[in-house]
């Protein structure tokens, strides 16, 4: 158990769900989830990210310890991207969402979206 | 194994996706887990969520069949939601999505964030 509540507004754990808790994340996530995958991969895999989201996306998931960024020494000069120890504890919750959506996507695709 | 991918633009799973990943549908779904819950008591459980949004993020569940609204014959009227089986289906992923800001709040509140 831990004494912090997803309910309370101001709690660090309601902060960390806003971090995570949107689709580019997810899925950006997700995608790493298979190990470590230069940028121009990750950008090809992911239909409809533009380059300033992912790069915005990754950003935060560096900034917050969820992701590393490594420099290539390749030609051209490539940048790759993983998950930390703390990223891969989110792979879990993150896939389970990911794989729901695809589950179920057939049931709500069915209903009258608006 | 589902055809759908969340990786695809636009894959029926990429838009059950975007329904879901999102602070307050994980809470308002993470909220329900309990069993039936009338409005006023959501409200007052969700820390930091306007009338407007929770109505929004409630419509926007119930148009999707994740929810179910019904009307109690109480006096004053009162009015209950709760999770359809669609809903309870979506309750693990989202359950574990929310534990694990829970968690780790606290290893990332630690980090610089912006």
């Amino acid at each position: 158990m831990s004494e912090h509540d997803v309910f309370l507004a101001d709690c660090p754990a309601r902060t960390t769900l806003d971090l995570v808790a949107d689709t580019w994340s997810v899925v950006v996530v997700f995608g790493l989830g298979g190990g470590p995958q230069r940028y121009s991969d990750l950008r090809d895999r992911i239909g409809g990210i533009s380059k300033k989201m992912l790069t915005q996306t990754l950003r935060k998931l560096e900034r917050n310890d969820l992701v590393e960024r490594r420099a290539l020494a390749t030609a051209p000069p490539g940048v790759e991207y993983r998950l930390t120890s703390l990223g891969q504890s989110l792979l879990g919750p993150v896939s389970a969402l990911a794989r729901w959506a695809e589950e179920h996507a057939e049931e709500l695709a069915d209903d009258d979206r608006a």
